[in-house]
Formats: structure tokens, C-alpha cells, sequence
């Protein structure tokens, strides 16, 4: 195999398939990158066996060929030589030489018939989406799932096609993130869980532009996010999703209009007396135009009050700041509304039609 | 006790000072910052037995008084709270309540009589010159001293007038670095070993421009910087330091002239195949007009060559690539010499007036 490209193209497709090379597994051939030119384009592959990622990188094919390069040493080299043109080459020994300028390195390579293959999947249930509104989607509910939660289910994202509208709901015990968009064709009804490891890096891949186009296609097992040069293949997580609208009930007695950024300033503060591990609420006592916000942990105590509409009841309730501030971080919106029903029962932050819902559980207070 | 300053102020003042809270400590009060305004000026001290700082904030002194505040929480309060006045006022429980604009902080003090005091230092031996020189002067020689070090005299760098000239000499088992100025007045001869890690906070607090002078005092068994509003005491570390001058001979068979940044690229590459702890030579091998630079690994090969002027001897011998790095790193100078005796003996990378020196021993090659 003999290939070269531009020093950028080559980080760019090595930056991308990084993200599924396995840092932990004892198996060589999962640390590595393949590079592929056996056919009419060069494409480079990783696979941790639950993610696999493979894409196109600009160049010229001198020779055809393919070889598996130990990921970390590939990707620190290409990143440290001099901007020009770089050429790899390989031998019989499948020994690879990296050539750029007056640098030459050679490394070993690895047996590519020995690199796992990527899943089939038939591209017929798809979705058309815009990158960024997928990108955005993620941002805005991975932060409510924990990827270490032992219960499986917590670690992954509902992906709910009903009603020609897509919902993605992420939830761990304490609280729900859930974001709708309304497509744009006609789609069938369709409920999978993504794990939360593959959103996490797809959402790093995904183009900041509103005009590029992603695909995402089903199969029994698994889900593929195809886009540019690049395709993103992950394990589905298997069982049945919480019931999740269920918890969406209740007729809120309070609704509260405020300015995030303030909201937001205090609560930050307030996290300062908290000491980690600790679980201090920051008590919230709203009234007519103004509410109050108190904390008071060993470390001492906060008091602080800013200015809202209120609808309903007064209300006092107690929260772990650091689960509002993280819906609150994901909000564009400079004023939300916060519906609450009691002391005892969740809270929702969420905007009118209801795109975005964040359900946050209260803490007890007396 | 009733002060107030404007956020800016109080948090440039707590950043200077911090360098001197002690993080391991099991006492209370060394984990405190003392704000101090018995007299017509609000000083904020720390200490930490090894390091202490004082420095002087800007702003009102509404009531007189003193109080120690746990650093940690004390400047992450200032730190978070909104731009504007912040005030700070104790109660006879020593307690102290920050305010700045709606947000009330309350926390506990510390009894102000059990901070201990700084060393007191008879202002006669000093040394004036400017911030930037001495902040320049630690950065270029500090990477060259092991603060981990079991030899206690290898965790602190030599300060040395002698003939109207301060240098300053940092060294572990492996190589030695040494800066050297020519002092504008006339001073006294001195010896002393400064602690490396009150030189590594020195230097971070030091300004970068070259008219802000700077007073250096010394004890017996301390050493005093005073700038600005600020001064910081150190103990010394006491014994004989190595006589440097004995390392410092041979007669160089070799000298090489070259682009910094080409050999540093180089070297910077040839350290990617060093797995971390081994200990592999490049090997730089020195003909007319050119140096071939080889490395060999367990991850792979390196070759490259760069383009030098040699005077002398050809001349074969093998570095740890981190050590040439470090002192490349700190070097202005865009072509730099190396001095070389043979393959055994150590290199220097100096100028003409030995401003700068650095010596660094060779690893063993066949």
C-alpha cells in the first residue's frame, strides 16, 4: 500500500475516527486505526465492538492496499510533523513508513483481515435532520443520563419517531431532559435507546451548520448516523424504555416567569457552600414579584432574592441547585417559566409548546 | 470590623496571596487568609510556614479589625459573586457576612491572634532589579530542579552575587541550568538556596513589564521579595551547594550551530516513540553541514537530518530527548550553540557571554 494526503485531511479523518477506538480493551487490534485503500477511496476505521466509525479521507491511492495502525502513535505522529504533504507505505512485514518532509518513521502495523468488520444495517427506515439540530438535541439532554449508571436503561437516550415529531428523552433518578422537534416528512412510528457513549461522540463529530444534512437508519440492533464522509454505527441498548409520560402528569398550582442568567448567577453561587457529596437544597421561596432564595450547609449560608412573575400559589420548595443549573445551562431562552405543582412533587421547566421539558424532583425540607 | 472594595481590588489581592495557602496542612489557620485593617491599609496575608505573602488591597476601612477566612471558600465567594462593591463586615462571633449588590454570604472566622506572623527581615542586604528580569530568570533555569527531590539541596536553585553579578543555578542528576545578569550597582558577595517552590510562586505573580522594579532582602535564614504591594518571605535552604564551576570544565572538541525551532520539532517528534518511563537515546550523529537524528524503540523508528554549521570533530553521541526540549523551550535565541567534548562527557548549549548555560549529561550508546 503506498497513499498520500495533506497533513489536514489526514488529522481531520483521524480526529473523527478516534473517537471510537477503545482506550481499555486488551485486544491490539480494537487500539488501532485501519486504513483502507483497497477500492477507489481511502477510508479509515475504528471499532470498540459497541461503536464503529469509518470515513473518507481526500488523497491519492499510489498503491492499493490496507494496514491497522496502533491509534495512538498513528494520530500523535500525523498531529506533530510539519505542515506539507505526508506519505504512508507499507511492506511486506506490514512494517508502515510515515514520510513528511526530511521525517520518516516506521512503525509496525497489525493484520487488517483481523479488524472487526462494521454491522450491516439496510438503509431503509431513515431520518433526514439537519447536523446541527441533532448536535443541539444531545447538548441538551445528555447532561439528565449517567453513561455509569448500572441500571442499562439509564445509560442510553430514548430516540421516539411519533407523530412525524422525534423526541429524545434522558433520565436518571432524579430528573428528566426531554427535547421534540417536528419533522419535516412523513415518518414511521419508531423507539429505540441510544447509548449515551455514542450521542456523546457523535455530538462531537456533528457540523455546527443548519444546512448539513445527516441520515440516521434503524436496524433491529443498531442505529447508524451517516453525514459528510462519515458513518457512525452503535449497538442499540435493548429493552423497554420508561414509561416516561406518566411522570409527566399533575396540574401545577405555580408558575414562575424569571430571567435565567439571574436565576442562574445565584444558584452557581450557592454551589460554593456545598461541600461535594453533601446533598444541601437551596431552598426557593417564591411570592408576588420576588423570590427568595436561602442555603445554610457547615460552610455557612447565602441569601439572596430576585425579582419574578407569579401565577398561583405561593410556593416554598428546596432543590439540589446543581440539577437546575444544568437544565438552565442547555436553555437558550433568557426567561423561562417553571411550573410547580407542590413541595413534594417535581417541578418543570419547559417552554410552550413544550420542545424543551426539564423535570426536576424536589428535595425535603421542612 | 467594616470594609469595603470593588471585586476587582479584593480578588487581585486574594490571587497573590493564595500562592501561600497551605493545601496539606492540618492546622485551620494555614488554610485561612487573614485580612488585616487594624491599621490605615487592608492587608490580606498567608502563610504557610515555608512561603508567607502579604499584600496590600485597595479600599475602605469603615470599622478597624481583623479575621482569618478559609481561603478556599473565601475566594471562590469573591470570585462568583456579581461585579460591583463588596463588603465585608464581622460580628463579635466572628462571623463574617460578604455582600455584593442582592447576595448576602455569611461564613465563619478564624481568631486572627492565631495567624502566625511573617519572618521579620532587617531590610539591609538587598538587591534591586527589574520584575521581568528575575521572573525571566526563574522561568528559563526552575524546569531543571526536581521540587520531589530526596536531596534537599536540589529542590532549591542557587542565588549567587559575586563580582556584581546574580546567577542562578538549578540542577538535578541529569543536567544543570544557569542564568547569569550583570548587576547596575555595586553588591556585596552572597550565597543563598532559595526554595524552587517559592520561585515557581514568585515567578507567577511577578509582572511582565521590565520598568517594575523589584528589592530583594536577605536573612540568614530567609529571603524576602518586596514589589508593588507585595512581599513575600521564604525560608532558605540551608547547606553547601555543589560547586558548580568543578562541572563546568572540559575543552569542547565540537561545536554545532543550528535553528532552534528545526531541532526542537525534531526532538519534539523523537519523543513519541519514548513510552513514558523508558529511557531511550536519540542519537545525534554531527558531519559537515548536516546532523542525522536516529531513534529506535520498541513502538518504532525515527530518522530525520537538519542542517548545521559544525566546527571541530565529527562527533556520535545519544541524548534523553526531554532534557535538550526543556532547554530549548526556554532559550530565546532563534540558532543556538552546542558545545560537545566527546561522547561521554556532557554538552553545554550556551552563548557567547554565558548568560545562559545549559548542561546536560549524555545517555550511553555503543
Amino acid at each position: 500500500m503506498k497513499l498520500s494526503f495533506s497533513k489536514t485531511e489526514l488529522l481531520k479523518g483521524i480526529n473523527i475516527v478516534l473517537k471510537a477506538v477503545s482506550s481499555k480493551t486488551t485486544l491490539p487490534i480494537l487500539k488501532c486505526i485501519l486504513i483502507d485503500a483497497q477500492e477507489d477511496n481511502i477510508k479509515l476505521f475504528a471499532n470498540d465492538m459497541e461503536l464503529a466509525i469509518t470515513t473518507v479521507v481526500e488523497g491519492n491511492i499510489l498503491e492499493k492496499g490496507s494496514i491497522a495502525l496502533e491509534a495512538r502513535i498513528f494520530s500523535e505522529i500525523a498531529r506533530r510533523l510539519p505542515e506539507g504533504d505526508i506519505s504512508i507505505e507499507t511492506n511486506e512485514r506490514m512494517t508502515a513508513t510515515i514520510k513528511c518532509g526530511k521525517s520518516v518513521f516506521s512503525i509496525p502495523g497489525q493484520d487488517p483481515s483481523e479488524f472487526p468488520p462494521v454491522p450491516d444495517i439496510e438503509k431503509e427506515v431513515h431520518l433526514g435532520m439537519s447536523q446541527f439540530t441533532l448536535k443541539e438535541m444531545i447538548r441538551q439532554t445528555i447532561f439528565s443520563l449517567n453513561i455509569n449508571e448500572n441500571n442499562k436503561l439509564m445509560t442510553g437516550e430514548l430516540f421516539e419517531i411519533k407523530n412525524n415529531a422525534l423526541r429524545m428523552v434522558a433520565l436518571d433518578g432524579h430528573r428528566i431532559a426531554i427535547r421534540k422537534i417536528f419533522l419535516a416528512g412523513k415518518y414511521e412510528d419508531k423507539k429505540v435507546i441510544v447509548p449515551g457513549k455514542t450521542l456523546g461522540e457523535v455530538g462531537k463529530i456533528l457540523s455546527d451548520n443548519l444546512e448539513d444534512q445527516l441520515n440516521v437508519y434503524f436496524s433491529n440492533n443498531h442505529i447508524l448516523f451517516e453525514f459528510d464522509d462519515t458513518c457512525v454505527y452503535s449497538r442499540l441498548i435493548e429493552g423497554d424504555y420508561f414509561h416516561v409520560d406518566n411522570m409527566l402528569g399533575g396540574d401545577p398550582q405555580t408558575k414562575i416567569n424569571l430571567n435565567k442568567k439571574d436565576f442562574y448567577s445565584s444558584l452557581e453561587r450557592s454551589e460554593l457552600l456545598i461541600k461535594e457529596g453533601e446533598n444541601k437544597p437551596i431552598i426557593l421561596e417564591a411570592t408576588d414579584g420576588i423570590m427568595d432564595m436561602k442555603i445554610n450547609t457547615a460552610l455557612g449560608s447565602m441569601h439572596e432574592d430576585i425579582p419574578i412573575e407569579k401565577e398561583g400559589n405561593d410556593i416554598r420548595i428546596g432543590f439540589n441547585p446543581k440539577f437546575i443549573i444544568d437544565a438552565l445551562k442547555v436553555i437558550d431562552d433568557e426567561e423561562i417559566n417553571i411550573y410547580m405543582i407542590n413541595q413534594k412533587a417535581p417541578c418543570f421547566i419547559k417552554n410552550e409548546d413544550e420542545t424543551y421539558l426539564y423535570l426536576i424532583l424536589p428535595v425535603n425540607i421542612l
